[in-house]
Order: structure tokens, then C-alpha cells, then sequence
């Protein structure tokens, strides 16, 4: 149950690794779980690693490997000498073989299909021709197909067979001689019937399947809905190409929602885990986000610097600045996180445009009056001008409401001409707030004040 | 494939429920699946959700409302008769009729579960026991277990018995007869086995298992992290309760990735879904974070204050207060979104805490530089005198600094004393920088003007 190893047994194990002997070493190797030994595989050094290898074996090494991030698992890889890399992949399913291959350079990738055997390179040339995130790419070619004519019996005879390769017996699909999907049966069926019935006679014949080219995410949101071990995929005659298993949407699902989170933090996805992005990686992701918000940003001293004498008039409409459009941000923040993240569920869609815009406008006006009463007595704790503190109330009930309409349409606008609406993130719409806000206040402030 | 109903097909099957006859509709309804047929739930009026229970029967309804919301299945079900709500749940796996119940007022339950069948009522009383988000809350009684003394033949006879009632028929454990887990044969095991063997001789004995009280996240991690399609759950002495599906673990990470994604938007959780929340329950999630934000952010009005001779004397310097709190705003809503989606993950760990912080503060020097290199031109083309933009280009790079010390170490403090640390959201950073990358701001300027 234990999921990471901690320094210490690491320091350990790597120890016993390059002492002479190593049966220690293989002592504690034989215990770890694929989870573990991923873990152990990140912190080894080249020597270390190679020390490794006949210690567990390129299966137990496979297996590992799979429970890494692709990228880890390339830069791992190719550590190993092309033939035991090539036995790894072997090891591995062909989906995951496949994502691997695709962080390596083309020549090295290239080096180690060769060495691999046939059969295996073609599985994993034919998958490297879907885009990675459709279902294309996420599928795995290792499915159990029988014509509908086959018996019960010899369809269980046949998944016997087959059980060692498959990566997904429990539903056997049911092809014609073009190879086009007409059927399912899952070996529940199966054990459930007969052994003299026709396959044609217990199949289910309405079988929703997935066009290789649809979105991972799309992929994971049908099967999910359907609650199924796995969903078949098919070419655009109909073939059936590969099937997509619930684990592999387990994995869509984290990988989409932190690039989600990352966008709404206003940064590009990292797409590998933190702790192995190289710095120079994070600086490129971060800094064209920061560089575009600054960008965005400077309209705010444009708007103050033409304010600039009412401002030097009544020095005290400064003090509220970054506490009004604080509130605007904080009030955009929560509302574009939930649209955002409602659209990736499939919660909401762009249909949904009025409906979202009437509830937080109607939500604002509470909002707003809230805030706009806290504004009042922060600003009268502080002993301005009366006048003052009206202006200040009021600008923090429009703001509210500025903000509100921005943060609920911009995100379902991104979605409607197909960009991610996650882009709409927290720091975008704080900044859009920021100098429109302060345009408000002070143009309030001047029609108020009469400054 | 299709997962939401248009507007105009809810609309033209509305209109059917409630025509004479009602043919049309039990037409259109026939091809509906589970998901649709849940959307429309969902648009029905009371009166409607009657006249479509004979047409789709109590068998659709359940598959159709598991697919809900527990929330929004729970709100449906009460406008059912008692029976029909008893003979729904019944239909309903236990583990989802359980996450329904819990929803529904106690008098209501009470009414419904004496309603249903004594075994099946029983069933969800024993899981109502266990806290909804733990693996007991999470797990479905309706597994099944051999004993180590059976044959391969005899386990498959009974398995084939069991197939209709079973939730997941594709693992059998093997339980003794205090009922203590000993092992597991997956159906994959049993059909490619000999029909005389003893299950005792095929069956793994290391069986990954999870206490019931197991954190319903760390049990979709571990069940995730072997790609299993369940784990077993086991009480206190060991003895085998229930198991937990991959289905239900897809569910349980959307729902925690939600939970995260809220958070870090600065509001509390919906905990369902969007369009279904009321506005009043919205307003109860985001106003208590925004008046604590407020609060925090009232800080922000004394350092001005306090400063209102030097903003007198040098009104420029307010020009850049919008942009430079944003900028330092910005990195850290970056760098707290990274590290808390890191650690939701089980990337990072309390014990990277220097790890993190040297990354990001070496990092931070690059950003840093940039910023201020962006802020010394932005400042130049405003012609303002040559020292405030020294100033200004300086406390750019001391608030990224600042802003990334905070930002890196916050979430961790927060995750070992046990708090979420996704409550270390985006807004909160902005608004600590906020006040304090005032203060820097504002003391720079006095030191090197000599205001």
C-alpha cells in the first residue's frame, strides 16, 4: 500500500547495488512492488542502473517503466544497452511501448525498433501513425475477436489461448470477415451461456464505439459515463483498430484535469511531473504567460497616470486601489474556475451562454452588496472623507459585477472558437480586472467628487 | 456516442409525455441510453418524471439516475412513490443507492429503505457505516469469494451463478472461513486453468488490500498506480467487506481534482454539479473566502496610508502599483498551482519542502530579471524620472523573489499540518503579495529617493 519509497531504503538499496556480491541487493529488489521500482529507477545513477538490470529483469524493469511518466521512461530507456531497451518494450504493452517511443529522438527510436522483434516494431510503427491524445493513440491493438458464427465453447477455448497476450479478455469483440465490428460479448456473457449457443445469438449487437481520431478526453468521458472495462476503437471504413481500457482513462483524466489546473494558474501545462522538469522547461512555460499578463497589465498605469491629478488631489483614493480590484480578481478567480472547469466536465456547453451570465449577474448583485457594505466600514474605519467612502462602496458593487460578467462569458467564448478555456485563467481575468476596475473607480471617483 | 440531448429533443420528448397515447414518446425513449436518458431527467417537471416511469421502468431509471449526481439523483427520487424509490434503489448497485440515500433526509430514508427488500436495505444500512469519502464508503458488497478448497470447475459453476447479481465478477477472492481475505484468481486465471486444479494452488496470495477506513484518494492512487480493475476492502480483524471498481475511482479522482480546482480558484467546493447548485448555496461557497480575503487584503489600505506622504510627494510611483502587485501575483498563482497539483498527485511530498524552494528561488532570479528588465521599459516610455524607475525595476525583482518564496513553501506548511493545501489558492497568494509587495515597494522608494 505504501506508494513511495523513502531516502533512506533508496540510499540503502543503492548502496548494496554497487557492493560485491549483490545478493543484499537482490534481496531487497524482490520485494518492491512496479510502484516502488519506479521510484527507485528516478533516483539511480547510469552505473547503478545497469547494476540493476539482471538483478530484476527487463519484465519487472517493463512493468516499472510503465508506471513512469513517458518522458521519464525515454530518459531512463536509453541508459540501457538498444537490445535491452528493445526487450523492455517488448515487455511492455504496445500502447505504453508507443508512448515512450514517441519521447525518444528519431534516430534512437529508430535503433531500437530494429532490434525489437517483428511483430512487436509493427504494432508500435502502426500506433505511432495517431495523433497521441485521440483514442488512436491511447489504444491498444491487443484486443480477442472472433466471428459472430464462432460457438460459445470455442470462443472460450480461444480466449484461453489468447489470455497470456490480450491486454483486455474480458470483452471479446465480434468481427466479420472485413474485419468490421458487429458485436461484443464479455466473458461474463460467455461463462453465463451455453457452450453449444452461436456467438451471433448472445452478442450485443448495439456497440458503442470510438472513431480513432476522437479526443482522449472526449474518449475518457464516454467510458466513464458507461461505466465499461473498455471501449473499442475503429478506422474510418469501420475496422476495428484497438481497444481503450479504463486505465488508460484513468490516466487522460488526471493528465487533462492538471492541465487545466496549470492553465487556470496561468502557466503552460508542465506535462511531466515537477520534480523532473528542468528549470530551463519551467522558466519557458512560465515566462511567455507572465510576459502577456505584464503586457495586458501596463493599461493600468496608462488609466492611473490619466488620473494622475485626481489622484494627486485626493491622495487617499489610492489607499483603496489594491483592495477594490483585489476583490475583482478574487470574485472573477472563483467564477472562471468554476465555468472552466463545468465545460471540461460536460457540465456546461457553449448552449449554456444565458443561462451561466442570468445566475452570476443575479449572484453579483448579492455579492456585490456584500462587499460594498465591507468596503464601507473599511473605508469609514479609516476616517476619510464621507464622500470618499461612498465613491469606494459603489466602485466595489460595480466592480463585483464587472467582473462577474467578464469571468462568466470569457471562458465559454474561448470554448465556442475552440480554444482551450482554461486560458481564461485566474491571473488573465485578474489582470482584465485590474485597469478596467480602476477605470471604473476613478471615473466614479471624478463624477462624485467633482474633481 | 453522444453524451447530452439538445434543447429541441428534450423539448419534443416533453411534449410526447404528456400527449395521448404517449407511443411517441415510449419510441423516442426506447433509444435513449443511460447518460441521455439522465440528462433528461433532469428537464422534467414532476408530473412528466410520472408519466415516464411506466414507459421506461424502474431497471432504465436506475442505470439512469447512477449515472447522476447522488444529489441530483436523490432531489429525483422523492418525487416518486415510496415504492417506486424502494424498487429504483434496489435496482441501483449498493455502493451507488448508498451515496443516494446519504443524500435524502433522514425521515425519507427511513420511509424508502423500509420499503425495500430486507436483504438489499440491509445492504446499504451496513454501507452507511462507513464515512462517504473512504474506501468503505466507496466499496460494493457485491463481490465474489470461494474457499482456497474448491476446484477451478466448481469456482467457474459458481461464478456463472453469481454473474447476474455480482458487481464485479472478473476478480474472486478466496476467503477462509473466518472470512479472512487469502487470496484472489482473476476469471483470466480460471479459464486458462486446468478444471481439476484447487483454487489454493492457482491463486496469488500477495493481495494488495485496502482498511475501510482508507482515504477514498489514496485508494484510487493505489488502485490506479497497478492498474487493477478492484481492490479488496477489509475490516479491522481482516476479514473481506467489500470491493472498490476502477469505475468508482474515476469518479473519485474527477470529483477530488474538482475539489482542488475550486479550492484553488478561492472558493469552496461545489460538490455538485454547476448548473444543478442553487444560487444561494453558491453564494454560501465563494462569500466566506471573499470576506476573508478581504480582510487579508485590508492590510494593503494601512501601508498606503502609512505611505501617503511619500504617494503625495511622488504621485508617479502609484502609476506602477496595479502592475507590479499583479506581476508578483501572477508568479506565485504559477507556482502554488504547480506545487499543489504536484502533491495532490503524490509527486511531491512534504519532505521536498528545500527541494522546491531552491528550484523555485533559483528560478525566480531568472523570472525575476526579466520582470524587471520588462518594468524598466515599461517605465521608461511613461518619462518618469530616471530614480522611480530604478525603483520600480528593483521592486519587480524583490517581489517575484518574495512572491516565489512564499508561493513554493505555503502549500507544503499547509499539507503537513494537514490542512488541504489547495486552500493555498491563487487568490489567497495575490492578496498576501499584495499588501507586502506594497510595503517593499513603497520602502525601496523611500530608501532611494530619499522621500
Amino acid at each position: 500500500m505504501r506508494m513511495r519509497l523513502n531516502a533512506g531504503e533508496i540510499r540503502h538499496i543503492r548502496t548494496l547495488l554497487l557492493s560485491h556480491g549483490q545478493s543484499g541487493a537482490a534481496q531487497s529488489l524482490v520485494s518492491l512492488t512496479a510502484p516502488e521500482l519506479a521510484e527507485l529507477l528516478l533516483h539511480l545513477h547510469p552505473k547503478e542502473l545497469l547494476a540493476l538490470e539482471p538483478l530484476v529483469g527487463t519484465e519487472r524493469l517493463a512493468d516499472a517503466m510503465a508506471n513512469l511518466d513517458p518522458a521519464e521512461a525515454a530518459r531512463l530507456i536509453v541508459r540501457f544497452s538498444r537490445g535491452s531497451a528493445a526487450d523492455i518494450l517488448e515487455e511492455m504493452g504496445p500502447d505504453d511501448a508507443t508512448d515512450v517511443v514517441e519521447e525518444l529522438g528519431q534516430g534512437v527510436a529508430e535503433d531500437i525498433l530494429a532490434e525489437m522483434e517483428g511483430a512487436d516494431a509493427a504494432e508500435i510503427r502502426e500506433l505511432l501513425n495517431y495523433p497521441p491524445d485521440t483514442a488512436g493513440g491511447r489504444m491498444t491493438p491487443k484486443f480477442v475477436s472472433i466471428p459472430p458464427e464462432a460457438s460459445v465453447a470455442s470462443a472460450l477455448r480461444f480466449i484461453r489461448l489468447q489470455a497470456a497476450e490480450a491486454e483486455m479478455i474480458y470483452y471479446t469483440y465480434v468481427i466479420d470477415r472485413a474485419d468490421r465490428l458487429v458485436g461484443i460479448v464479455s466473458l461474463r456473457d460467455l461463462v453465463t451461456a451455453e457452450p453449444r449457443q452461436r456467438i451471433a445469438d448472445i452478442m450485443r449487437r448495439q456497440v458503442i464505439r470510438l472513431p480513432a481520431s476522437t479526443d482522449q478526453e472526449e474518449a475518457a468521458r464516454v467510458l466513464m459515463a458507461h461505466d465499461f472495462l473498455a471501449l473499442p476503437v475503429v478506422d474510418n471504413v469501420g475496422r476495428l483498430v484497438g481497444v481503450i481500457t479504463a486505465d488508460d482513462v484513468a490516466d487522460v483524466l488526471q493528465e487533462e484535469a492538471s492541465e487545466d489546473i496549470e492553465r487556470l494558474g496561468g502557466s503552460e501545462p508542465l506535462n511531466e511531473p515537477y520534480l523532473t522538469t528542468s528549470l530551463l522547461s519551467l522558466f519557458r512555460k512560465r515566462v511567455p504567460w507572465l510576459l502577456a499578463l505584464f503586457l495586458a497589465g501596463t493599461y493600468t498605469s496608462f488609466v492611473l497616470q490619466a488620473f494622475s491629478g485626481t489622484l494627486e488631489r485626493t491622495v487617499a483614493l489610492a489607499f483603496f486601489i489594491p483592495l477594490l480590484i483585489g476583490t475583482g480578481g478574487n470574485v472573477g478567480s472563483q467564477i472562471v474556475t468554476t465555468v472552466v472547469r463545468s465545460l471540461a466536465l460536460g457540465q456546461l456547453t457553449v448552449g449554456d451562454t444565458w443561462r451561466v451570465l442570468s445566475r452570476e449577474l443575479i449572484l453579483s448583485v448579492g455579492v456585490g452588496a456584500v462587499m460594498a457594505a465591507s468596503m464601507l466600514v473599511r473605508a469609514e474605519t479609516m476616517q476619510v472623507d464621507r464622500s470618499i467612502v461612498l465613491v469606494v462602496s459603489l466602485a466595489a458593487l460595480c466592480i463585483v459585477l464587472w467582473s462577474a460578467l467578464l469571468a462568466s462569458t470569457l471562458p465559454i467564448l474561448l470554448q465556442r472558437v475552440r480554444i482551450d478555456p482554461a486560458v481564461a485563467s485566474a491571473p488573465l481575468i485578474i489582470t482584465l480586472i485590474d485597469g478596467s476596475g480602476l477605470f471604473l473607480y476613478l471615473m466614479l471617483a471624478r463624477l462624485i467628487l467633482g474633481l
